[in-house]
C-alpha cells in the first residue's frame, strides 16, 4: 500500500509559506504501514487539482488532501476529487444543520457560499472536525486503473489548519485507516548525544543496528546534537518493545555517557534535572552567548527550582561590575580568555549563592577582538569555565561557522559541560 | 509560462525532512516573471519519478528537478529525465576530466560510479557547480503533447544540496532562464510594524494598495510582526522604483510611527541603531524571558555597542542581589508587579551605569504563580518597566497562548516599548 498527499492551496506555491501537515501525515501513515511515495502540491485551481487528483487515484492506494475544505470559492477540494473520481456530491442534511446551528450560536446570519462546507462525496464517511466548520472525509471505493482492472482506492479529505487537521487524523481518521489495514504494534525509541560527529556516531553504532534488521534505524544530525530514532513494527507490543529494547541497551554500552538521554528529553532538560535530583543551583555569566544560555534553560517549565538567573556582561565593564573581574585580567589576558572565564563563573557562583556557577566568553564574529590581547584571538574561540566551589575548571573550544551557529554550539558545549561533571 | 519543480529525495518522504529548495527556486522563478502551479516531491525510485518528470513535461513550460544527481545508484533524476523526454545520455569527456582531476587532488582513486555525474541530456547545456562535484544542466527543447501538437519545454537539473543550488542558480541558470524570457526589472519594499493585528493593517493599508494594482502586495504575519511587502515588475529598473516608492510612502503617512523599518531591518536592529546615534546604552533585567531579550538584542552584530548587558533573575532572591529590588515590595506585591517591573528596571539601570533600564517580570506558564500575590494572576500577564533616569513607565500587558509564546510577544513588547520611548 502506497500513499500520496497532496496539499491544496495557493499559498504553498509562494516563496512564503510551505506545506507542513505532511510531515506529521507522513509519520501517521509510517506508523500504520504506509509508505507515503509522492507528495504534491497544488494551487486553488479546480483543473491543475482535478488533474493531480486523478493523477494520485492512478498511482497510489491512499490519496490523503490536505486543505481547500473551506467555503470561499478557492476551496475546490471536494469539487476536484469527485471529479476525479467521476463521482457526485451530496450535501448532508445533518452537517449543514450543524453550520447553521453554529453560525446561529455566534447570532450571525450564515453566508450562503458556507453551505458547500456539507457537499459530501457519494459513499464517503464524515470524519468530525472538532476544531473548524468542515468535517473530514474518508471514502473506501474501487476504480477501474488505466490497465483496465479493478483497484482498491482509500480517500480521504482533511482540514488544511494544522490545529484542525492534527485532532482530526488522530481521533477519527487514524482509527477508520486503520480498520482498512493489517495490524501492527509499534515500539520505539530515541537516542540522543551532543557534540559528536555524526561520522562517528555512526561507525560506532552501524555494527550493532545493522544486526537489527528488523529495527528501522534513523540518525538525525542538527542542532549540535544526533539522535537516533529506532522503530519496530511486529504483531505484538510486547514483541516490538523487546527487539527496541535489546538494540538500544546495546548501543547504550557502546556510546556510553556520551548519550545524555535516552527518553527523548532535551539536553537542557536533562541537566536541569540532575540538579534538581542533586539539590545544586545553577547561575551563568554569558559574554558571547549574550542570554541564550540562560534561555534555552528558562524555556523549560519549572526550571527555576534549579535554574536562579546569572548576568548577561556583554562589556568588559560589566564583567567587573556583575561577577568582580578585576579589570586589570580582563586588560591583560583579554576577555575572551581562560583567566575571565575562570573569574565570571567563579564570580556569578560567589554573587548569586549557586551552587555551580557556568560562565561563557568567546569570539562569535563576524568580527573579531579589536583592540588589546584578543585581537590576536580566531573568531570561534570560546572559553567555558564552571566553578562548584571546590574547585573551577575552565574549557578552550573553537568553533567554526557563522555568529548564530557560534553562540549557539558554544551554549551546548556550555550544557554538556554541566552535564558531564555532574555524572 | 508555468514552472513545475520537482524535489528528488527519499529522505524528503519521511517524517524527518522536507524540501526548503523549493521555497528558494519559487521566490527566484517569480522574479523572472514565471508562476509555480505545481510542485512534486518524488523518491529515488526510477519508475516513480520518470512518470513524474512525464506528467510535469507534460503540464509545465519550465520543470526544474532538485536532487538525485549525485554519484550512488539512487541518483536518478538524469536517467529519468532522459526517459521521460525520450531522449539520450552523453558522457561529457570535460566533465569526466574535472570529476578525475578532483579526485586525484584528494589523492583518491575516483569510485567508477562517479563517472555518471558526467552523463549529460542530449542537446543540455552544462551549468557549472562551484561548490560540489555534480553540474547542473539547462535544456531548451520541444515536445509533441498529448494534443499532438508540438510544446516548448525547459528542462533543468539542479544539485540537491541548498549550499551548491543556490549559487548555481544565481550565477548562471538565472541568467540562462533570463535569456529565455521577456526582459523584467524589479523593485521590492518592505515595511514592518510590531504587536499589531493583522486585521488592523489590512483594514488600514487595503484601501491603498489596492489602488495600486500593478504592485503585488503580500501580507505576512508572524512572530509578533507584520510585513508588508510591494514588489512592482516593469519594463524599467526606475518605473519599478517609482511604483513601490509611491505605495510604500502613502502606506507609511497611514501607518505612520506604528512602522518600524522600512528597510527590512528587524526590530532588534532598530531600537540598537537608535540607541546607536542618542549614544545611550541600554541593560536588562529579565524574570519570565530568562534572557530572551538580551539574547535578541546580542544575535545581532555589533550590538555592544549600545547594548552592555544586564541580569537574569529568575528567583526572587536573585531579583534583590542583582538588582536590589526590596524583598518586602516582593513579598507584599508579588514578583510579578508594576513595583517590581519598576525596581528591576531602575536596579539595573543604576547597578550597569546604562543610560536605559528595561525589566520583564510576568507568569509564562505552564503552571501560575504558586503562593503569595502572584497566585491570583493569570498566565500571560506580565510587566514590561522602562528606567532612563528622569522617569520610570511600566506596561501591563496580558498575553495568550504557550510559554514560548508568551516569552517572545513579552520580548517583543520590551522592544517596542524601548523603540517607542526613543521615538
Amino acid at each position: 500500500m502506497i500513499a500520496e498527499i497532496i496539499a491544496v492551496g495557493s499559498e504553498m506555491l509562494t516563496p512564503h509559506r510551505q506545506d507542513t501537515n505532511s510531515l506529521y501525515l507522513t509519520a501517521a501513515l509510517n506508523d500504520l504501514g504506509v509508505e507515503v511515495a509522492f507528495k504534491t502540491i497544488v494551487g486553488d485551481n479546480l483543473g491543475h487539482l482535478t488533474s493531480a487528483a486523478k493523477i494520485a487515484i492512478e498511482r497510489a492506494d491512499i490519496i490523503v488532501f490536505s486543505g481547500g475544505l473551506g467555503p470561499t470559492e478557492d476551496d475546490l477540494t471536494r469539487e476536484a476529487a469527485a471529479a476525479a473520481l467521476g463521482i457526485g456530491l451530496r450535501r448532508d442534511p445533518a452537517v449543514l444543520t450543524a453550520l447553521y446551528k453554529r453560525y446561529a450560536a455566534r447570532q450571525i446570519v450564515m453566508p450562503l457560499n458556507n453551505a458547500k462546507q456539507a457537499d459530501i462525496l457519494d459513499g464517503a464517511m464524515l470524519l468530525e472536525n472538532k476544531n473548524g466548520s468542515a468535517p473530514g472525509q474518508f471514502l473506501d471505493t474501487t476504480v477501474t486503473g488505466a490497465d483496465g482492472q479493478t483497484h482498491r482506492k482509500i480517500i480521504i479529505l482533511l482540514p488544511g489548519p494544522p490545529s484542525e487537521l492534527k485532532p482530526l487524523f488522530d481521533e477519527t481518521c487514524e482509527h477508520c485507516l486503520a480498520g482498512h489495514l493489517p495490524p501492527r504494534h509499534l515500539a520505539r525509541r530515541t537516542l540522543r548525544m551532543a557534540l559528536i560527529p555524526e561520522s562517528q556516531v555512526d561507525a560506532r553504532t552501524a555494527p550493532i543496528y545493522k544486526r537489527y534488521a528488523d529495527v528501522e534505524t534513523t540518525i538525525l544530525a542538527g542542532h549540535a546534537e544526533i539522535q537516533l530514532h529506532f522503530l519496530s513494527a511486529k504483531a505484538t507490543l510486547a514483541e516490538a518493545r523487546t527487539r527496541v529494547d535489546e538494540v538500544t541497551e546495546e548501543i547504550e554500552r557502546e556510546m556510553d555517557d556520551a548519550i545524555f538521554s535516552g527518553q527523548g528529553e532535551s539536553l537542557e532538560e536533562v541537566v536541569l534535572l540532575m540538579l534538581g535530583m542533586r539539590h545544586l543551583t545553577l547561575a551563568t555569566a554569558e559574554s558571547c552567548t549574550g542570554g541564550l544560555l540562560a534561555e534555552r534553560l528558562t524555556a523549560v517549565p519549572n526550571s527555576s527550582s534549579a535554574f536562579i538567573g546569572g548576568a548577561v556582561v556583554y562589556t568588559p565593564e560589566l564583567k567587573t561590575i556583575m561577577t568582580g573581574v578585576p579589570k586589570e585580567t580582563i586588560d591583560e589576558k583579554g576577555a575572551v580568555s581562560e583567566e575571565v572565564a575562570r573569574g565570571l563563573a567563579e564570580g556569578i557562583r560567589a554573587r548569586t549563592g549557586a551552587s555551580i556557577g557556568v560562565s561563557i566568553t568567546g569570539l562569535a564574529g563576524p568580527g573579531g577582538g579589536t583592540s588589546g590581547p584578543d585581537a590576536q584571538k580566531p573568531i570561534g574561540r570560546v572559553y567555558i569555565g564552571i566553578a562548584d566551589g571546590r574547585q573551577t575548571q575552565v574549557k578552550e573550544i573553537n568553533l567554526t561557522g557563522n555568529r548564530e551557529r557560534i553562540r549557539y554550539w558554544a551554549s551546548q558545549h556550555a550544557l554538556e559541560l554541566i552535564r558531564r561533571n555532574l555524572l
